[in-house]
């Protein structure tokens, strides 16, 4: 495996969740100019911002640059916006399958958008791209995932019509050094940028369907209001959903607690309960309920009835895991199962 | 003036706004009976959390203990739940007028739940009371009057359908000792206590109308989703609305920039501008908008289409300031316009 | 084992420390009269805060009351100071070996107060207690743990003659509900209650020696100033001493180094390196180096010469644990090697 | 008046401190050439980090480049490091009076290192200055001048011989977008570049007193260990101190009280009470007493004895007025009372 953009937040959690992963090992490490031709401890230097420590392995592999031809066939790209897209392409073209955290090709035609208990089947479109031997896969934005993993139960089973979603958003999204401290030290801030657009487009490709012309983006109403919080890991977010059918509250926890799409799969990252309904009054809480299934498991609480739409709950998980880097290695993890590695 | 219940965190308010008040002067301090017989001074000691010094003269008033005869008219209330009920209603029928920031009474058919700015013409329920010479008025919770506030203008001008909203609540909200920190520090608790149905029912009491028979609430659908955030002071909602007209969003501005009903009567507690809608993109921030017009200004922002209703915004005041003591002093301040005192 | 005042904040650490411990499992819990006869899943209810799941055997043991007789020899306690010292004198003339971390029986002249890195052989008092069959042992305060490990290598080496300390405490070292949030968000409170004089007599103590007559407590000048900081968990302390000898900064180094007296006994909560000192200019920080060696290790930095004193530096530990529930564990592992359960 | 470096936060600081100037009045921004150009408000935008709105004139005001000429006579300056030097030396070699708050020219043998309180005298060093009609006067760094001031009378009155300090310091004091927040939400980081080796030597300078070959610092042991806490304003400072007479607590109480050096000047920014001495167990706190007299005021706490050195205490003031803006103003204010403009 390669990292690209291996020195940032999310490149930093590729390196710490692959450190003992059974199937994947780090073998290269991409990053900026500055850092290549350095050690990747010497490239990362004092910006490792992980309570664990460096692992020795990694830290010894010699950072190349972007570009540079590589020997991996999997290549996990955590790579900044503004390269993403052209660094990406290029090593699909060369033959490379890339799981990528960036947003530059989520919303192409041709590219899989995919959390792989939702839309697994939105990989075929990897055979549909131009890339010989190559290609690219998405995951969605830290936001959208939470949102999604806790609609795609309801949405299966009772057809979802409209949702409206409020985040509350850890500082850890932004990267580092991200949100200035000034900005959310006792503070909320109302706003960030581009979010609401992704989390409604993306919600939509994921839960839509293949069909011969491309993704059939789902049509429900979506709208989300983002917020940025004082709180270091985690997006908690508040959701009111009305559905076609009018499942009673027993039928919802039914559709949440049997939703475990790859429980036969054995996935190293997969958790056993993908999203986990529970019932105390005071659910999920970023401090006491991010890291559940190692931070790849979302958490939802707080769901009872809404007088405006049919339901109301909210839903959390860990954004660098869940909704970053664990999200392209369960994406890699579920192409090796299908063969497509 | 008497303060009732005048060591806690909305009691030591009340002294602080009142220090320079220009009609109003602190006569009488109650509280509880471990307070009783001290000066106000020592009773409050170093459960006084203000940055501003204690002012003197309150500083040397001795306590009373609740029952006690007071000589004031008016008596502003922040006496806990657990007593406030039966003490003001005590006062009221020995000939004062109540302003009270407790929930106990809001409710209540013959009690008026008031903002000045948004249904004053709710005073006259004071005639229907039963307390001879006295009564009591109420201010509503702290969250419910940042929604209320939000929504007058537009419920007034366009008629509110339905309402989605999302809180975030600041610390203060809940008193001292109140929310413990390590609920709270890098954390969001997605729970207050009774805090939803009482958004839900004051806004639609306060938004009604007086009839003959009383107060015909509102009867828009409203929902509402609560949550606690590591902010000192201010409460910020995020809320998105359905009105039966379809207002352009120049309409809408408008109609908040309008809304200035107390705008020629001086009171010296009433903003000049009580609803403030910002264009920018990150506003309101707590940290940046909580203390407007002295903490009496609600600050709206981010207003755009919602895709779900029609449109979506964020508003926020001081929880403590508009939302509890200077919402009772202003509830007190128009009394005496109507020649109530 | 037995956990006394199980529901607390320690308690809980308690159980979760021992959850899969390889010695010492959990047969017996013991809280306060409003818990007992229920399960402790039930006791302790939504006050559970950990992030961790609550050890399902540990959930369903039955709650006893203070002063029920009880099966284990071990018992561990964290009980409340307003009764450990009569709770944990009956259990001991009960013939029980209580690993105590409650202040309360700390500095009687025949009770050990034991960190076991330092003063493994403070052991010996039990022998001279007057509890049959039984005995007390007591681990530190919190914040003197985390300053007794890091000067034990130096005064070993070097004779400590001087030391100045100024802590930053987290606020989960005053339990649950503990700190108010209004008294900590964003702010630093530079007073807490009795912590100066305990880590001032605690300190000399673990550094004395035993003598015939007793423990004779160091006899160097310590001057300690103890602040809350808004940080959940990790105590840091910022040192200056002065020593007899007067080391270069590379003697300091593997004076810390080679402190590792329990290399040998393959304890399981003992770290591998008890205390550390890294090189960075910023490091120990609570948020990165807190749980080290599973919150048992010390972490040390920023060592460079003083203008006033010899050296200064900074240590940091974890307060929950190698300040409390994991310093009376490791309390117990000891005296099992030792041969005295 | 002219305002260097406008756009930052010690820039915005002078915008908002001189709205109501009796003395001064903002006539021309300085900034960074993408700034230059547009008006004063256009320029800062959303980086306006102040609770209070953008004073109107200042907003209207045109942004010049540094090096532009200007036509006031003083000239404040919060220029960035890496360009105040030549900046300042250009403007005062123009013949401006230039009061300073970079830290470039601190050290400076012919520059004085001001605080009026304290070494009002050492502006004579103006006269030795190369610059005709010109000159550079600088405050301390944000930590020194609350170190400092709480020094100096107990330097005057009895000697002081020996100083330890530990900082507890804000994020403001980091400028903006400054620290990360990342780095500081729920932690304590260990080190601020620079911030010790200013903090000594800038203490000792301004403590020193005038002789004919420049400035002789005091030569008194100081010992600095700086960290930073999650704090929006006010750096707090843990203290011992050891002195030649040996005071008791009455006389170092007295000193204090009695410190008022510029009680006779009516200096429109000076604090009736420098420094205030307050007895309660857990002050000062920032959020409490960061605000004293409008910022400027530096409160002292928590004296008692230490085992060490002689005394200890606590102090805090506000970091960017007291120590920065506030303090460069009322440096140009003494010099307008010693004719200096």
């Amino acid at each position: 495996m390669a990292i690209l953009g291996a020195t940032g937040t999310v490149g930093q959690r590729f390196i710490q969740l692959l450190e003992n992963h059974p199937w994947f090992e780090v073998a290269e490490v991409v990053a900026s100019d500055q850092s290549a031709g350095k050690s990747y401890a010497e490239a990362v230097g004092s910006r490792w911002k992980l309570p664990t420590a460096l692992p020795q392995a990694a830290g010894r592999l010699k950072v190349k640059r972007a570009g540079a031809p590589l020997r991996s066939k999997i290549l996990f790209s955590s790579l900044d916006a503004a390269v993403a897209g052209e660094v990406e392409a290029h090593y699909a073209a060369a033959g490379h399958l890339v799981s990528s955290n960036a947003r530059n090709h989520r919303m192409e035609a041709d590219v899989p958008l995919v959390i792989p208990e939702v839309n697994r089947d939105h990989l075929e479109m990897l055979d549909r791209q131009k890339y010989r031997g190559g290609g690219i896969v998405t995951n969605p934005n830290c936001s959208t995932i939470v949102l999604a993993m806790a609609l795609a139960p309801l949405h299966r089973a009772f057809g979802v019509e409209q949702v409206l979603v409020t985040t509350f958003q850890a500082a850890s999204g932004a990267g580092y050094p991200g949100v200035p401290s000034l900005d959310i030290l006792g503070n909320v801030v109302p706003y960030i940028s581009g979010e609401e657009a992704k989390m409604e487009s993306e919600t939509h490709k994921i839960l839509g369907r293949v069909t011969k012309k491309g993704i059939e983006p789902a049509d429900f109403a979506l709208s989300a209001n983002c917020h940025r919080v004082p709180v270091l890991d985690g997006h908690l977010v508040a959701v009111s959903v009305k559905m076609s059918r009018k499942p009673r509250r027993r039928s919802i926890a039914d559709a949440i607690r049997t939703f475990r799409p790859l429980a036969k799969l054995a996935l190293p990252s997969a958790p056993d309960q993908p999203v986990l309904l529970r019932d105390e009054d005071d659910r999920p809480q970023p401090r006491l309920d991010v890291d559940r299934a190692g931070g790849m498991g979302v958490t939802m609480g707080r769901l009872r009835p809404c007088d405006v739409l049919d339901w109301k709950f909210d839903a959390l998980a860990h954004n660098v895991i869940r909704g970053a880097a664990g999200a392209a290695i369960l994406n890699a993890e579920i192409l090796a199962v299908e063969g497509r590695l």
